[in-house]
C-alpha cells in the first residue's frame, strides 16, 4: 500500500488529530453520549454554515446527499431550474432525471460561473419552476458561484433554492441563511477535513414545507423518517460511527479557529498560489475562482496525465486530473486542508519541476 | 465520552489491527493501489459468501443494501412476497412499500421462523410474483430462517430470492450459490468484523437480468453506474475508504482462518451460552435460533430496561434491549465478535448477577 499525500480537491488529507478520532474505539450508535457528540456537531455546523435549519448526516457520499435533497423535496414532474458549469452541475441534472423532474437545464461554457441574470430572466418566465439547484463551487473547473446574488434573485421570486456546497465548505464564504439559501448539501471530506463517509444536508423550514409534500420514493435517505431520529440526536440506520466521530473532532477545530479564519486562510493561500503560478507562466481555467481549489489548464500537446503521474511517482504527491473531456488537460490542486505556507510552496515545487518544462514545450 | 464494551448484536467491537487501520493514513479512492484494496476484499467476500456473483460495495447502512436491491431490481407494481419474522421482515415492506411494489405479505408470529412450505403455497397460488424477499437472521427475534430450504423452493418456482443476511453473515453458515440464493445483502458491522459505514450487495446472473429491466428510480444505488467502476475495483462515489480499509483488514483474517472455522466458534459458543443460560432459568424468543444473538425473554413485570441500564452502568457493557413492542421484555446478547470463552463467560456472569435476581422476582 503506497501512500501519497493528496493535494486532490477532495478527499483530503485530515490531521492527526481527526484521523486519530477515526481509529478509536467507537460508541454505540444509540448511547446517549454519541447523541451528545451527534448534536454538538449540529450546532458547530449550524454556526459554520450561518444557519437555523435542520442537519440532518447520512452516511454516504456528497452525491447521496444531493439525491436526498431531491428525493425529499419534489415530486414527479415538478419543474427545476439547474444551473451548470461542469460536472457536478450535471450531477444535478442526472439525478432530476432519474426521479422524472421536469428540468429546466441553464448549462454555461467550462470554466465560467453561472451568469445570475440568466437565471432572474428564467423565473421570470417560467412561474412554474419550484427550485434552482446549482453548485457552490465547481471542483471540475474550480469556479465560484456567486450564491448570494442568486440566493436574493430566487427568494425574490419565492422558489426554493438548494446548493451543492459539498467542495467548497469550510474553503468559500457561505453564508446559509443571509443569502437566503434554503438547503445545502456538504460532504464530509473536502475542506471541513474529515475522511470520507458521511454527507451533510441542512433543510430551512421553507423547503421543509416542501418536505412534507414530496411524493417521490424514498427510505434510507427519508427525511421525514430521520427527522423523529435526529430531534433525539440519533440517525435512523446505524451510521458511520468513525467517521461521525473525526467530524465531530473536525468541526470543533474549525469552531474554534472560527469559520472567517479559515475562510481568511484558504483565500490567502489560494491566492498566493496563483499569484506565483501566474508569475510562472500557468494560466488558471476558472474566471471566478474558488478558493478550495486551483485548475490550471494546459494548451494542446500537453497530457497532463504524464505530469500527474511523474510527480506521483517521483515525489509522492497526488494531483488531479481534469475529468471526462477535460481528462489530460487539466491539473487540479486542491487547498484545502493545505491553506498554509509550507505546502503551498510544495505545490508550487512540483508544478514548476514537472509541468512548467511541458508547458514550455507545448507552447 | 463513555466507552462501553458492546455485547450488542452490531455494530460489534472491532479488533485491534481492524480498528487500527481505521485511523491510519487513508489512500486515494481513484488510485490503483485502492482497487487492488477492493477488488482483493471483494474476491474474499464472494469465497465467504460461495458465490460467483458480482459484489457492490455501497457507503451506508445495511439498510441503504436493502433498498438498493429494491430499487434495482424491480418496477412500479412488481409483486414480491415478504416473510416478515420481525423488524427487519417489516423493513422490507416499509421499502417495497415505498417504491409502490405490490406486496404479498407473509408474516410470522415474533420467534418464530418463517414457514417455508407457506412460501412455497403462496408461490403456486400467484405466478406474477416475481421475487421472494426474506431475512437471514432476524435480529428482533434471534430467529434463524431456513435459507437453504427458502432457496429451493423459490428456484424451483423460477423466482428471484433476495435475502438480507446483514445480520447473520459470518456467523450463520450462508452458501449463496449451493442455496440458490440470487441477492445477498450484508453489513460491514455485524459479524464480518468491521466498523460501520459499508453496506455490501451480492447479485447473480438471474438477478443482473432483473436490473437490466428495472425502472424505479436511483442515481446513488444505481447498480448500472457502479457496475462500469465495479470493473475496476472502484465505485462511481467517493467511498467511506477508512472503512473500506477497516473491512479489507477483518475479511483477510476471515479468509485466512477460513468461514468454516468461523462459523463454528459462534455456533460453539452461542450454544454454550444457551445451555449454561437455561440451567440457570432463563428462556429464550427463538425456535430456531441464529448463532449471531441470543434473546432471552422475561416475564411481564420484568422491565429489562432497567437491567440493561445496570449492566451498563456498573459494568461497563452494552447489551441491547428489545425493539418496537418488544422494548423492555427482551435482552439481546450479540455473540459477533464474542465466539469466545472469556466474552462468552463475561455476558452470563453479567446475566447472573443482575437479570436473574429480576426474573426470579418476576416469576
Amino acid at each position: 500500500m503506497v501512500n501519497y499525500r493528496l493535494f486532490t480537491p477532495g478527499p483530503i488529507e485530515v490531521t492527526e488529530d481527526v484521523l486519530s478520532e477515526c481509529g478509536k474505539v467507537f460508541p454505540y450508535h444509540r448511547d446517549p453520549s454519541f447523541a451528545e457528540v451527534v448534536n454538538k456537531t449540529t450546532n458547530n455546523l449550524k454556526d459554520i454554515l450561518f444557519t437555523d435549519s435542520r442537519v440532518f448526516f447520512f452516511t454516504s457520499s456528497g452525491t447521496g446527499g444531493m439525491e436526498a435533497a431531491v428525493a425529499n423535496l419534489f415530486s414527479e414532474g415538478d419543474e427545476v431550474l439547474i444551473t451548470s458549469v461542469g460536472k457536478f452541475g450535471q450531477r444535478w441534472r442526472e439525478i432530476a432525471d432519474a426521479y422524472h423532474l421536469k428540468v429546466h437545464y441553464l448549462r454555461f461554457d467550462l470554466g465560467k460561473s453561472a451568469d445570475p441574470s440568466m437565471i432572474a430572466e428564467n423565473l421570470a418566465k417560467c412561474p412554474t419552476i419550484k427550485a434552482v439547484l446549482t453548485t457552490h463551487t465547481e471542483t471540475s473547473t474550480g469556479a465560484l458561484n456567486n450564491v448570494a446574488e442568486i440566493g436574493r434573485i430566487v427568494r425574490s421570486r419565492d422558489r426554493l433554492f438548494v446548493l451543492d456546497a459539498i467542495a467548497g465548505l469550510g474553503a468559500d464564504e457561505l453564508r446559509m441563511d443571509p443569502w437566503k439559501v434554503d438547503v445545502v448539501i456538504g460532504g464530509s471530506q473536502k475542506a471541513i477535513g474529515a475522511p470520507p463517509g458521511l454527507s451533510l444536508v441542512a433543510v430551512n423550514e421553507r423547503a421543509w414545507t416542501a418536505v412534507s409534500r414530496s411524493r417521490l420514493p424514498k427510505y434510507y435517505f427519508n427525511m421525514q423518517i430521520a427527522e423523529k431520529f435526529r430531534q433525539k440526536g440519533f440517525t435512523p440506520w446505524t451510521p458511520a460511527i468513525p467517521a461521525m466521530m473525526a467530524l465531530a473532532r473536525s468541526l470543533d477545530n474549525i469552531a474554534q479557529k472560527g469559520i472567517d479564519k479559515v475562510w481568511e486562510a484558504h483565500e490567502k493561500w489560494a491566492t498566493f498560489f496563483r499569484k506565483k503560478a501566474l508569475d510562472l507562466g500557468f494560466t488558471f481555467m476558472p474566471e471566478r475562482p474558488s478558493n478550495a481549489l486551483s485548475v490550471i489548464k494546459f494548451p494542446e500537446g500537453v497530457d497532463t496525465t504524464e505530469i500527474i503521474c511523474a510527480v506521483r511517482d517521483k515525489e509522492g504527491i497526488l494531483l488531479a486530473n481534469g475529468q471526462q473531456e477535460l481528462k489530460g488537460h487539466l491539473i487540479r490542486v486542491g487547498h484545502m486542508g493545505h491553506a498554509n505556507e509550507a505546502d503551498t510552496l510544495r505545490a508550487l515545487e512540483v508544478l514548476e519541476k514537472y509541468a512548467l518544462p511541458k508547458l514550455k514545450e507545448g507552447q
